[in-house]
């Protein structure tokens, strides 16, 4: 993955949100766990036809984050749920916003 | 740049708000010029420390998704300005939601 430049030190509450769901396919993610109630790794994966090392490395960032929380639920195969914590819930407030944005401005078929 | 996939073709409004503010750095772009009110190029670019060629994609990204418009305010030497649209006004929905989010869940020294 190309390193990106960390807005980590940034005095602003809109960096420090970027620097956890700020990347390509992260809010689109954290849609498919907070609203559309996905916790498998292959059922987001095949949702969004994302490419199986990027699912991973931002699934770990919003681990990370904070956002999320990664939970063991078999052991042969090992196999982990991915379930929002309070700050990915509330994060519904910005993907909500998002939602109404893209409704009045964006190219979907109305 | 790096091309990355595009969520055009996804029936869902945050999918198409993401197809243009998506990318590492728009939104804090946006916020300077949405709410900081800058309008020039060195002016962002000096506040956001981005890389020159980074900000330039960044802009075109989203004066050609309609969230910006670039008007030119010198003929020599030949220099632009970016105003926000309606669209782009907009968007100050989604900033004020990250702002709130960031603010209760993020970093920033409180």
């Amino acid at each position: 993955m190309v390193k990106r430049k960390s807005f980590s030190e940034m005095d602003c509450p809109v960096a420090q949100c970027l620097e956890v769901v700020g990347e390509w396919w992260s809010p689109l993610i954290l849609r498919n766990v907070v609203v559309g109630g996905m916790t498998r790794f292959d059922q987001i994966q095949r949702d969004l036809s994302i490419a199986p090392n990027v699912l991973t490395d931002r699934l770990a960032t919003l681990v990370e984050g904070g956002l999320l929380e990664r939970n063991q639920y078999s052991t042969r195969p090992p196999r982990f749920e991915y379930v929002a914590t309070e700050a990915g819930k509330d994060f519904k407030t910005v993907l909500d916003a998002m939602c109404s944005w893209g409704t009045k401005w964006g190219n979907v078929p109305k």
